[in-house]
C-alpha cells in the first residue's frame, strides 16, 4: 500500500492527493468541489476541535449557532465585505421541487421562487451582527464572546481536498467589545491561542504576525495570522484573527449605551480556522510512507500487531496482548490490536505506517519466550526491543518524545528553508525553489503587487517576532522598518 | 423576569415560546423559519451531543462528514423517499452574485446557473449511499457504522423554535450490513440507545416501539421510535431508527461479495435525533417559573448568590464562596457565583429559576456567623439550611436526587395522563383534553386515517412493552393483537 504513495520529491501535489485518499482521510464527493471527510480523517478533526474548543472556553468564549442562510441584501451592507467575499457563493432561489410533468424525476417548482434569494454562508459576520443588534443595548451586555462550529460554502473554481473545497468545516469566533483596545487585545489573544494549538497539539511551528493590507480579510482593519511552511517550501495560512473596527457595527447599526450614558458603536473581532488545518497536518509532517501524526492528534496512538503462524500461536499472542492493551488504555493511550487474520503482518505494518500511527508494538513467539516486544516509532522509523515489564513506562515517554520530535523536525525544516535575501534579483531566482524569504519591503501595496506579479510570491506575514533590523526595500530601495516573510502560498 | 413567563395552563403554546426566548435558549433569526441557538441553549445541546456521542462510540460507531449539497437527481433514485421527503427543500440554482447593474447591492449572476440544481440536504441517505457504493466491495468492508453531526434543511411552512425549524441540527447514523438480521438488530439497538439517553440523561420517560406504516420514514421498511408526553398531553416524537431494507442499496446499486463469492445488495439502517430534543426538554419539565433542567444537562448545576448590604459585606461573602465554588468544581459540579453588583438578590433568584439551574446556594451575613448556607432546589422549590461543613457531601447527593425526581415526576405525569379506552365515542370526547390513549386498533391504514381525520390523533407508537392483551378495534371491532398509543402530536 505504502508503495502507491508517490515520492514527495517527484510530485508533491500528487503525493498529497494520494496520501489524503489512501490514508482514508477524505475523498471527493459526487458534488463538484465538495469532500467527504472519512471516519479516520474525521477522528483527527474531532481531536483538533476538542483541543481548540477547550482553549476557547478557557479564554472565556461560549458556543452558539447561527443560521446557514444569509439574506442576499445583508451581504451588501458592508461595502468592502461584499466586494471581497460575497461573489462566489451558493445561492438558494427556490424552496420546492415537484414531480417532473414528463414523469421522470423531479424539477424545481417555478412557483416556489423566494422573494429574496438566500446565500449559503461563506462566513457569518453579517448574519451574526444583525443578531447582535438585538443582543446589545448597554455596556453591561459586553463583551460578547461567541464562537460557532459550522460548515461554510465558497464556490471555488479549483478545489483540493482540505486545502480548498466548496464546502468546508470551521469555527468562527465573533466578538463584540465596548472599546477599541479590548477588541485589539482579543484579536491578538486569539491568534496566540491558534499559535499555541498549532505548536503544542499539531506539532506545527507557525509564525505569528500581521497580514499586509493586500492580504487582509474583506471588511477588517487588521488581520493577524499564523503561517506555516510545507515540505515543498510553500506557505500555508493556518488561521486568521481579524480586528474589524466598527465596520460591522456601523453596517448593522449596533450601538451601546456606555457608562456615561452616551451611545457608541460596538467594536468587533472575528477569527477562524478550518479543516484546511488537516491539509497542513498532512503536508508538514507526512513522508513517502504516509502520514506522520503527532500523538496528540492520532486517533490510534499505539497499534499492536501479533506475529504468528497458525491459529494457535495467534491465540497465544492475543492472550498476552489484550491485557497490555487494557493497561495502555487505562493510561489514556488509545490502543488497537490488529487481529485481522487474512492479512500478512508486513501488509499491516505498511498500512499503519500509511495511516501515521505514532507507535507500533509487534509481539511474536520469540518475544513471548523472552518477555520482549518490538517497538517501532513512526516519526524516525526506528525499532527497539523493549522488555514487556518496561513497556508501560516506556510508551508514554515515547509518545511525548515523538510529539516533541515531530515539532523539532518541522522547525528545523523551516529554519533550513528560510532565507534572508536583500537582492530582488536573487529573490526572483531562489523563490523558484520554494522557502520563506525574509526581505525588506517598503510597506506599499504597489511594491507587493509588483512582486506578486513577477514572482507569484506574496507577503505571508509581517512577523511579530523580529530582530528590529531596519533596511532598504529589495525592490525600491525605500526604507523598511523590519523584514517580512515572502513565499508562494497554498 | 419569571413573571413574564405565562402560565402553562392558560396558554401552553405561548408559555413555551416565551420560555425558550426568555431563558435565552434560542430566538428567531432574520431568515424565515431559521433559529439562532443562543449560548445558554447551545451549552445544553453540547451536553446532549457529548452524551449521545459517547453512547454511539460505545456501540462501535464512528463519525464522518458528508456534503451539505445533494444533486437533485439523487433524490429521485429511491421512489418513496422522493415522494415523502424531497419536495419542500432549499434549492441552490446559482453559484455567483454580481454587483447590481443599477448600482445598488448585489444580484444573482444569470450566467452562473448550475447545470444541475443542488438541494440542501433534508436528510443524507442518498448522498451517503452514493458514497457507500465505492466503499463497499466485499463482506470484509461491512458493517459500516457511520454517524454524522450536521445541519439539515426542510422548508417548513409553520415553524416553532426547536420543534419545527427550516434549518435544524441533528445527528444521522447510516449503517450498512451484510445481513437483514444484523440491520434489524442495529435498528433496535439504536432506538434503545436513544431511550437510555432520554431516560438517564434527559430525565424523560419515553415509550419505545414501532411506528405504523402511515407514520413510517419515506423509504423505510420499519421505523422504530421513542415517544414522550408533554405537559399539555400532546406527544412528541424524540428520535427514530429506521430499517431501510435494501431500498437504498438498490437505488444506488451497492452490492458486496459475500463469503461464498456471491453478489448481494447491502442492508441499511438510519437513525436520528435533532435539536427538537431541546423542545422536549423544555416542555416535559418546565414550570410557570421557567426551565427545570435535569442536572446532567444543566450548563450551570449550582448557582451561588451572595446576600449582602454594601461592598464590604459582599467582599466577605465572596471570600467565603470562592473556595466553596472551587471544591464543588473539583467534584465535577459546574458552579457559578453571581456576583453582579447592580441586581437585587430577588431578581437573581428569579433569573436562575427561569434558567432552570438545579441548585441555588445563598449565603448572607447570618449564614456566615452560623456557618450555614441556604440551599434551594429548582425541581421542588424547597429550601433547606445546611451546615457549610456538610455542603460538599450534600450537593452531589442532591443533584442525583433531583435528576431522579425530575424523571419520576414526568413518569407520574405520563401515567396519570395515559388512558385505556375501548369505545371510539369515549375516545373522541376525551382526546380533546389530551393524553396518551391505549386503544385496540385493527392494524389497517384506513382505520388510522379515519381516526386521524375525525380526531387529529395518530398512532404515536406500537409499544414493544405491552401486556399481550388482545381485543377488538375501537372503530371497526376487528381483531387487534395489542393496544397502541394514540395521541395528538407536535
Amino acid at each position: 500500500m505504502a508503495k502507491e504513495v508517490n515520492n514527495r520529491d517527484e510530485n508533491y501535489s500528487l503525493w498529497y492527493n494520494n496520501l489524503v485518499t489512501k490514508a482514508d482521510l477524505a475523498e471527493n464527493a459526487a458534488v463538484r468541489g465538495c469532500m467527504i471527510i472519512k471516519p479516520y480523517g474525521y477522528a483527527i478533526w474531532e481531536k483538533m476541535q476538542a483541543d481548540m474548543d477547550r482553549r476557547f472556553k478557557e479564554t472565556g468564549h461560549v458556543n452558539a449557532y447561527f443560521p446557514l442562510f444569509i439574506p442576499k441584501s445583508f451581504l451588501s451592507r458592508e461595502a468592502e465585505h461584499v466586494a471581497g467575499f460575497a461573489k462566489e457563493c451558493a445561492v438558494v432561489t427556490h424552496h420546492r421541487l415537484m414531480a417532473n410533468p414528463n414523469g421522470s424525476g423531479v424539477v424545481v417548482d417555478p412557483n416556489a421562487r423566494l422573494e429574496e434569494e438566500l446565500v449559503v454562508r461563506p462566513t457569518s459576520e453579517t448574519i451574526i451582527w444583525s443578531a447582535y443588534k438585538d443582543w446589545i443595548k448597554s455596556y453591561r451586555d459586553l463583551p460578547i464572546l461567541c464562537n460557532q462550529w459550522a460548515n461554510v460554502v465558497r464556490w471555488e473554481m479549483r478545489t483540493r481536498l482540505f486545502l480548498r473545497t466548496t464546502e468546508f468545516l470551521w469555527q468562527e469566533g465573533h466578538t463584540a467589545h465596548a472599546t477599541k483596545e479590548e477588541a485589539i487585545e482579543e484579536t491578538r489573544r486569539m491568534v496566540e491561542v491558534y499559535a499555541s494549538f498549532a505548536r503544542e497539539t499539531m506539532a506545527l511551528p507557525v509564525i505569528v504576525g500581521q497580514k499586509s493590507a493586500n492580504e487582509r480579510f474583506a471588511g477588517a482593519l487588521d488581520t493577524l495570522c499564523i503561517e506555516a511552511i510545507m515540505q515543498d517550501g510553500k506557505a500555508l495560512q493556518c488561521g486568521t484573527s481579524h480586528f474589524l473596527g466598527q465596520n460591522f457595527a456601523k453596517a448593522f447599526d449596533v450601538k451601546f449605551a456606555d457608562k456615561e450614558g452616551g451611545l457608541e458603536y460596538v467594536w468587533a473581532t472575528s477569527w477562524g480556522v478550518s479543516t484546511r488545518m488537516m491539509g497542513a497536518l498532512v503536508m508538514a509532517h507526512g513522508d513517502d510512507r504516509g502520514l506522520v501524526l503527532p500523538p496528540k492528534l492520532a486517533p490510534i496512538q499505539v497499534i499492536m500487531v501479533p506475529i504468528y503462524k497458525g491459529e494457535e500461536e495467534l491465540a497465544k499472542v492475543l492472550e498476552q496482548m489484550q491485557p497490555m492493551r487494557k493497561v495502555l488504555e487505562e493510561k489514556g493511550i488509545s490502543t488497537k490490536i490488529d487481529d485481522r487474520d487474512h492479512l500478512r503482518s508486513g501488509f499491516k505494518f505498511a498500512e499503519w505506517e500509511l495511516k501515521g500511527v505514532p507507535v507500533r508494538i509487534a509481539i511474536g513467539p520469540r518475544d513471548m519466550e523472552q518477555g520482549t516486544a518490538e517497538v517501532a516509532r513512526r516519526d524516525t522509523l526506528e525499532k527497539r526491543v523493549v522488555l514487556q515489564t518496561e513497556l508501560f513506562e516506556y510508551i508514554p515517554r515515547l509518545l511525548t518524545e515523538i510529539q516533541k520530535n515531530i515539532y523539532n523536525k518541522a522547525l528545523a525544516f523551516r529554519e533550513a528553508n528560510t532565507y534572508r535575501v536583500d537582492s530582488y534579483h536573487e529573490f526572483k531566482e531562489r523563490i523558484e525553489e520554494g522557502g520563506f524569504f525574509l526581505c525588506h519591503w517598503d510597506g506599499t501595496a504597489e511594491t507587493e503587487e509588483q512582486i506578486k506579479n513577477e514572482t507569484k510570491a506574496t507577503i505571508r506575514v509581517i512577523p511579530f517576532d523580529h530582530d528590529g533590523e531596519t533596511g532598504a526595500c529589495m525592490v525600491t530601495g525605500k526604507p523598511s522598518s523590519q523584514r517580512v516573510i515572502f513565499a508562494r502560498a497554498y
